[in-house]
């Protein structure tokens, strides 16, 4: 079996059985590792948006930024293409017991909507870190629970029950193209 | 007509007549607003990718980088959805009269025949700054000229001939998804 040498080396360093410890990002770049060098999907996190306010040249070949700040993010943290289609999600880890909506700014929704409007897929990863269950969201699934609702936050229990678990694995990690293949490929929820 | 708000300030601070002046880059992220806001597409400029070494809290609420470093870039700078397909680029500009191809990674070359081979449409956009004219030059036609070359620039005519020469305009200003509608949407060039 092909064993990709990114994560042989990242699964080296960090060995933490049943996941704890690691987090949700850190996970996530390590599937989406996977996904790339076994040729199944190119998807990556984009770098942190930031602003530059001063920059050094010590050298001619070397440049240190010297200060700037984070920027709010604009749109999603994470977007690729997979069996021909635009993929793009969020992903987020809560220790509470509901998904408190602060976590996604207004700028991500109304951009995972135009993504989806554009025949897109758009969806949240959603952590429960308490209960160790990590959960896909439709992109509009969340959009009916804000409309419909007033609540700042989602229960566990409607995400539980609108989302898709997905089952964590030593590689991938946390394989959320196959609740991608169920869900936008073959039509439903098995 | 409708009339953008992001287009009508940006253009009111750059008034350039001919376009001199204003970068490619720049260019590039007008038309893009322009894009969005027209509903047309979703695409945008990724973050430039940075190693962050040393952050300050000065308060709770903020945080200033302190010391970081350019990476070198993994991917391409642009990608996004248009007309549901997955849509990647890179944009240089040069001021010589060849396109110095070391002005583009071999990760980012990697990245566009992955992007190609999952169905994605993966283009360049280059720009020569003394003849103020621009091209969008399709991934594959570059990959065909360094397979079958050693040389370490595309001459001008090359690019010319292979190439799709993008009209300026005032608004969008480079108007690239319409040579996209050509090649990749109606098979080939007018």
């Amino acid at each position: 079996m092909k064993y990709p040498t990114g994560i042989k080396q990242h699964t080296k360093k960090t060995i933490h059985y049943g996941n704890r410890g690691m987090s949700l990002e850190e996970d996530i770049n390590i599937t989406n590792v996977y996904y790339r060098e076994e040729d199944i999907a190119v998807i990556y996190k984009k770098p942190t948006p930031i602003t530059i306010t001063k920059v050094d040249f010590p050298n001619r070949k070397e440049a240190v930024i010297k200060e700037a700040y984070f920027k709010t993010p604009s749109t999603t943290d994470y977007n690729g293409i997979y069996r021909g289609k635009y993929i793009d999600f969020e992903a987020k880890e809560t220790k509470q017991e509901r998904f408190p909506l602060n976590n996604i700014h207004n700028h991500q929704i109304v951009h995972m909507k135009q993504i989806i409007h554009h025949g897109g897929i758009g969806f949240f990863i959603i952590r429960f870190t308490q209960k160790q269950e990590t959960f896909l969201l439709k992109g509009e699934t969340l959009f009916t629970f804000i409309e419909q609702e007033t609540r700042k936050s989602i229960p566990y229990d409607y995400i539980k029950e609108n989302g898709y678990l997905i089952t964590e694995k030593i590689n991938p990690r946390i394989d959320y193209l196959s609740w991608v293949d169920t869900i936008y490929f073959e039509g439903g929820k098995s």
